[in-house]
């Protein structure tokens, strides 16, 4: 592992710092480290916001994404240093920490976000493009900044840090630390998105998760008198999810976003219908599905809400009514259905659409579910690490085996799905008399913010 | 005063709550209040940043004025009903709380920045606009949808609400609440930007100067028992203008948009410069000094960057290389100077542009000084209230009397200038040995962050 | 109501303020309150610590019961004026609130905790007091100062303010403010308790939770769409138990208080036993069981640990060894049993009595369990109220039908059940070799903190 | 240094964490520490208030000795952890940080104030007792248990322990941790203080000041980047005297402990007038001045205010009401005096006499004066050390020579002197006929807090 010593060669003589609403000071003491940070792949992260349509609801949660990248190095970096101070690996394969894996680490921690783009989650989906593709091509492309600057730890060490976002590397401890139940990017997330929107959900104790964390064998496990620590985190999480990133205004905001992409998409490839000041530049090699990394890192969020405030004043009148949705903070508004009541969705939307809405862009459903916590079950469709407790005489126990509380929220999936509709279809008699009768039809199928079936309930 | 019981009948009947990081809960109970800020001018203010390029130095501080506007309402609001609760009027003229003065107070504190573009500072010495008169224009103009809202208290509302935020209306208590040297405006943003940033300079007790505030004949006083609340305040006030506003990054990369936009605009008016797809559509207005309050409600912060996204790229080699400095964060190095030392500024740029840096674009003076607190001073340029405390046998007694941490302070001006120029004259000799000599020669001026003159050092 | 005008009368000209680590301001505007808080009765709550022996696990947590009271009553005066502004009482029954209750539970909040004395779980079960009935008794008994003050707003007020402390008050609001799943009481410990230990798990999102609770016709209810600062709630006090309340390092102390008051009054039952200097003047009529009110009064924790270190010099062993492991915080150690392993207690408490120690000091068991939430259920030893949640269209939902976190905690109790014994029996073999084949013996009955039996484990 | 070794040998497997509300985690790696901490002398300090008669002012400021000496462990530790981690000493004498220093740095640091007594500043006035002598006698006289776990590194090094307390020890970068302007002790108590008062004034940059401290040839400088952080620092401590520690009410209360005791002292010195069960046993020693340490041990709140309880009930008339005014807060008022209305005080006092109150146990001056900061001057009555910053060409500059802030409370002293005197005299005419007259001179003597001539006024 010579490519350590490459490393520490970089060592900075004093170490710097970033300050940090969240953890204080975030420390750096590589050259390695500090350049990675000022190439503009990593810059232009500023001007991507970490959650995105989030801000329409919690509105002081604007943070980008660039913070949280530093945040998710600034917890790998504890995690090591109190590996190194607690569990140094006396010989190769004793299961404790080998303190040369840190370089590997704290690259890989910084850079798991690179790739993301602006509102990844809606862009993706209509452009079918791949963050996590793109994060790899970042690091392994070699024109890249990214690259040189990994480069000169040693050839072959790109392709590592690679390996660690892609879950391949072969050091467990060090692929638990940026991708498990407990790792670092999900810590900083809560923490951070907590401490924006203003919400106390997602504060739990990390600097006593971090205290109970011990590298085993196979990656990472916990010291069982922290357990009480772990359980909060756990509930935490579930909280945040249902809290805020589950929130219907912030989905609603997301829809009317996929659903203006989806029209301007249309109206590019039904050409002559863009007039030229309103044309999206930058985003035309992803209408034509053919774009280089050059392209995808010329994006942000405020490249897209340009060419919306273009919109709002063009002549499609889908396209500017959504865009001026999106711009001025008009969500649609949304009601809960389940099994039963999807059977009525069709006729909903057939309301809508005689309402006067066109229903393809008018209505939307979405389902949000998570499941809090859940032990190994290499049958499931995403199977996750579960969370391993070491006892006093040095055997493991998985985590809900003794709280109650994970227990109790184990293996059941928490969210719900939702209808989403235009806010006008709620309106009130007085408004327009010529829709009246839809209106009122349309409301006898909301109750209590849920879908049911007005037959059913007389 | 009939449109106090007009502002009244749109009472909610239930109170709406913003979530807010800073304020917990910013509570609404007012139809016209809401709004006031569903209106498309409000909601642009979530795209303009709160302090422009401090996030650069700061990475948490990446908030909008939105949350900054709603944050002062609330403390307005909370004035409000601290006066009404232990200083309600009796008579008219008895220097009381009248509380029919509430709506125009709370609209006002709403949108005292509705005026706000991106980059403000910056960009309205390029573009010669000017914030207060468009904030007023947005509230007085008959066709804007604040104005709409407005009026629905009374025809004259609109204009009560712009002469507040001119310091024209004949309420002081009111005009005090907004603008004052203690007053909602300064107080949400050194609590908000303190929480962003990660500081704690900012941080003072809200709620106890905001219990010992109270009405007097002409404004706003404070009960003396108070006084080291407003002591902490004042002080706190003065550090984050010294550690946060002030910071030496943060106007570097102003100089650097300064000289950008200047650059933008010796290209558009030096025709045919401009490569098609890099032209700022939105920016024309303002180029050609003919704006509607549309253009410029067209503008925020995504709109600019995209443009220097695009300008990255552009054959102008000083448009591309500023814009690449703004948009990757390459700040100019600066040291400060004085009196003494301004005479070596000639010599300096003079080295810079023997170096191959167009001086005009690639150096730059800024002066940065607050006067932390000072007596009322009607012979100053710009005359500030001072603050007065009330004794116990009801005499007034101006605040430097009574604290000598504000006496100490007080009519001192603190800060600094500084000569900002590329970091490449720092480099050390390894790096281009054409410009080595020019270099050293450079760095001879340069000792301690200070600019200094080399013969007289010897 | 007259007593309403009464107590208005009172109103200070100008609100008092007490600065408090966790509400920040606690505002007095009432002399009545404020004289309330004079009596000598309330000043010595400052010399009752809030948490009893949990100090020795959490070094923070040495606040008193003053603090705390204070706390419930500045949460109900938030109560009360987020009741009075959003649902005033228009007329008798129609289920809103009432103002003129305020006085009734100003006054219960503000005392409901009057007659705690010293370590008073402990205390009652030694000397069988009862800290409820000597709140009742501080308040109607005509010779205490608490009683005088209250007088003055009717003969009849001290014991209303009584039965609202006793639930018998009619006005169930006003009661449920005071005592319910979620009332002032619970809601200020939460926050105070986690503020002074040092943990994150008590806090909740106060301000929120007291927005969305409102009065209904037979007691208080809340918002639906405050159903997860709710559920954030129950979770926190289930957190705080666990990790908290029921800390075994705190339960061990207090078991030493126990077993050491109890050979206390067992010294003073069996004559002579107790040397002139270490008599305990102020116990004597507990042990007599016979006391005043103003005896009642005199103690303390200083009173009774002044005891304690007397007697770290007593002649008798017993009294002289739990005395010292007391003041000296030296815990007993504990195991967790269960149904099975219950059995197995005789023969450690004989191995323990074999090894030197008198078994009925020296070991004891204790079980802490808590519901964390239930349904209301008429045929439970404490029956619940149960959280109701009021829908958009006004019916209740309880709040375990919605909350799949609360669902899954309720009617589960979560705690343990551990047996106590002294540290010295897990001693290795180097210490004391005449008992290394008690220890040893002892030491393979106990396995991971849990009893178990070796025979079985083989 | 071989004791370094022995020091070492006794390090723990795994760090022990103590839960602090301030720093969050307090670890402790070496059973030397948990052993020291584990001692009655040590455990002693949970039963000493930090702040004294504060608790009486700020209600939430319970907080003992026993978190403060762990913090000021924890801030030495950090220290210790930052030097060894940025300028390891290379070479003897280079004036970097020599890591075997650790070991005599953090017992210093947790032992600094083992000697503090109850209410140490009153009880040292009437008794002539010194905590900082009897801290030395706790750490070296062989009998103690702490001098016996010390001696364990080696003989010499309870001696080296009480040095650097003393500030003899000859390594000065050692000696500042703990004693200096800005030293781990003043570091601690003001941000716990602030913390348990709820006042935000003492809140600094802990971690941004550790940051930047370093290592220097004669003790501890700060880099002149972090300038802006050690000058917060500064006027935080500033403002926590002003308002915290110098508070009148606090002060007043300490008036009332100080004459109570000293009226304790007179019925001891004029035999047979103390009954039989209010003998204060444990003062005995004291007031015969002739005590052991065993005596000073015995000693904490709890035991004086147990007397102050017994005393309420004594026949002697000053000793009963001013132990009621203790136990029950009742703080006489104050009002400030200066060089000239000094000469009134002898009117006063005799008013006072007149009006029935012994003026020998009914008044009291006190001054409270702080000298914010100030530059070396060996000629001042208590020399401080200055505070110094390292430019980047290596050289010092001393605070105040860059710090606006700093030169304005430089060498000026912040404080008041008042005069002391019972509430009663503050009566309005109403109340007791006879003292009327009196009452009414007394008052025109007090306007706004102070006392005034009268005659002058007119």
């Amino acid at each position: 592992m010579e490519q350590f010593e490459r490393f520490n060669e970089e060592k900075l003589p004093r170490e710097k710092v970033f300050r940090d609403p969240i953890h204080g000071q975030i420390i750096v003491d590589n050259q390695i480290i500090m350049d990675l940070i000022n190439t503009p792949e990593f810059q232009r992260l500023r001007r991507v916001k970490q959650l995105g349509t989030s801000s329409f609801t919690f509105h002081g949660a604007e943070h980008s994404r660039f913070g949280h990248c530093l945040g998710v190095y600034e917890i790998t970096r504890q995690m090591c240093n109190n590996f190194q101070r607690n569990y140094p690996s006396k010989q190769p394969g004793d299961g404790l920490w080998d303190d040369r894996q840190r370089p590997v680490a704290l690259c890989a921690a910084l850079l798991h976000d690179l790739g993301h783009g602006p509102y990844s989650h809606t862009f993706e989906h209509i452009f079918h493009t791949n963050h996590e593709q793109i994060t790899r091509q970042l690091i392994t492309s070699p024109e890249t900044n990214i690259n040189k600057i990994l480069q000169r730890v040693s050839p072959d060490f790109p392709h590592q840090v690679a390996s660690v976002i892609d879950h391949t590397y072969p050091n467990k401890q060090v692929v638990q630390m940026i991708s498990s139940q407990v790792d670092a990017d999900r810590m900083d997330y809560l923490q951070r998105d907590s401490y924006y929107t203003g919400t106390n959900y997602g504060k739990f104790d990390l600097d006593r998760v971090l205290h109970v964390m011990r590298p085993v064998k196979d990656g990472i496990a916990f010291e069982i008198s922290g357990m009480h620590a772990v359980e909060d985190y756990i509930i935490s999480r579930l909280q945040m999810y249902l809290q805020v990133y589950f929130h219907p205004v912030s989905r609603s905001m997301e829809v009317i976003l996929d659903h203006l992409l989806m029209r301007a998409k249309h109206i590019y490839e039904h050409p002559n219908e863009f007039e030229p000041s309103f044309t999206p530049y930058m985003l035309m090699p992803f209408f034509n599905k053919r774009f280089t990394l050059d392209d995808y890192l010329a994006l942000d969020d405020g490249v897209l809400t340009t060419y919306f405030n273009h919109w709002t004043h063009s002549s499609d009148d889908i396209l500017n009514d959504l865009a001026n949705r999106f711009m001025n903070r008009r969500p649609f508004k949304s009601a809960i259905y389940d099994q039963q009541t999807a059977d009525l969705l069709p006729t909903l939307r057939n309301l809508i659409q005689t309402a006067g809405f066109d229903e393809r862009y008018y209505t939307a459903v979405n389902d949000s579910f998570k499941l809090p916590y859940d032990t190994y079950n290499p049958k499931a469709s995403k199977p996750q690490t579960q969370i391993e407790l070491v006892q006093p005489n040095g055997e493991f126990i998985e985590l809900s085996q003794v709280s109650t509380l994970v227990a109790s929220v184990s293996g059941r999936e928490a969210g719900d799905q939702r209808f989403f509709f235009p806010k006008e279809m709620l309106q009130s008699q007085q408004s327009i008399e010529i829709f009246e009768p839809i209106y009122e039809k349309f409301q006898s199928y909301i109750q209590n913010n849920h879908i049911i079936n007005p037959e059913e309930e007389k």
